[in-house]
């Protein structure tokens, strides 16, 4: 499976003003395309950082660089020129980035300024994603094995700029990798009691990986769900892991005392 | 300012199975704490990743290093032996943690077992950190200049814990810091005219840092919040700054044509 990683910039995230919501749907979106997130990392807006941040995730070899944020016109939106750094190419206009941005103002009867033309400036050897919502473009280097996709971090902007661009593309590099889940919920049990039972099936039926995530107790009865989930390469093969690894959760923790309910 | 990194760890965040509010939880409490939070980063369940992402915390050299989740009883649970691993410290019994634990057990008319042991195993020196809503310990361990402070992974125990036992501990770490914060909405000018202005009311004012996040167009208007911060050690001080800030900038906004509004 090809390996990703997630590089969200910004200091509200850091200083805790917004939920990295971003993050959450690009790991949803790059699982369900079968490809591994293996990090999620925030940083800062400052340049060194965010450099730093790129090649270390670089040196670990991931397949997919994903970034998004700090791509817009302010003096803190610092990603495509820490890019530069961290990739050590020259920062310079892209012609095709230019004439996106152009265009953009033009039809709203705005002039290109020092702060428009910044947008159109990417590592030398980049490829820009149109933006049909905002105005930056998004970055797209290769570098070595890496895949580098840089999207801007205003939500509505980087979701349609996914799904419109990034998505297709990625289709092409984790291709036919299906991804299935299914959980439940179980009741009476402490997690501590349900450990042994999940390893005895994880042991049993291969590739499906379960987690038991406590949620609290009602009516003094712990509640935990149990989340369980697979990929593979045929839909069927994997349906039926899951479905024998449910089946089988589900008697162990029936026989230990427990009250199952679908959730 | 004191720094930190918070490491989230676990698989369900990476596949998007859940959003990372405990992150965001804990920024904000750093943040009005007086601490600097320089990065956020979501691990996998791996012994080895999550060693791996200790040793380069570590590295960096951060104050605090603060870890959510894998403490619990399950096969998945690896962050105290992962701890351990990077620290190079024997994975130990701590007897008090397995006093806490057994107390918790016994008033439910359970047994010891092996799961149950292994929440009061910890890297050789570390303090547990009693859990008043669930089972496992937390760990507060000192290596070099770092402070490893760990928590678990749910919510509720998480934030509690904090509340209790940590927040008293880094009030000593970074006294009398405040942190102020402000922010107003801003229509009829797009970011890239908004960029210049805001450059110049910080050069104007120091220590306060603006940002402007884009919120989409209302009536073919483009709409933007300008949020600003500060932080240091007199509040009077800080307030005032703020406030000139928020000043200076809503004139010079009004004069490029700017609709102002407080949120």
């Amino acid at each position: 499976m090809p390996t990703a990683e997630i590089l969200t910039i910004g200091n509200e995230l850091l200083i805790g003003r917004i939920v990295n919501t971003n993050s959450t749907w690009l790991c949803r979106k790059l699982t369900y395309l079968g490809i591994k997130v293996r990090r999620v990392i925030v940083l800062p807006d400052e340049e060194e950082e965010i450099a730093r941040g790129v090649r270390e995730s670089i040196t670990r070899g991931v397949d997919i660089l994903l970034i998004t944020g700090g791509l817009g016109p302010t003096f803190d939106d610092k990603t495509s020129q820490s890019l530069s750094l961290a990739l050590k190419r020259p920062w310079v206009v892209n012609q095709r980035a230019l004439r996106m941005i152009e265009k953009k103002y033009k039809e709203r009867g705005l002039e290109m300024t020092e702060h428009r033309l910044k947008m159109a400036k990417m590592p030398e050897g980049a490829e820009p994603i149109p933006n049909p919502v905002g105005t930056a473009p998004g970055i797209l280097i290769r570098f070595g094995k890496t895949l580098l996709i840089v999207l801007p971090g205003v939500p509505e902007e980087m979701k349609n700029m996914f799904e419109q661009y990034v998505e297709p593309l990625l289709k092409k590099v984790a291709p036919g990798v299906v991804f299935l889940e299914d959980q439940f919920v179980c009741r009476g049990l402490p997690e501590s009691t349900i450990a042994p039972i999940i390893e005895k099936v994880m042991r049993k039926v291969h590739a499906v990986y379960i987690k038991s995530h406590p949620s609290g107790c009602e009516l003094g009865k712990p509640v935990v769900i149990i989340h369980m989930y697979t990929s593979g390469y045929r839909r069927e093969e994997a349906e039926d892991k899951l479905v024998q690894v449910k089946d089988e959760l589900k008697r162990e923790l029936i026989r230990a005392g427990a009250e199952i309910e679908n959730s």
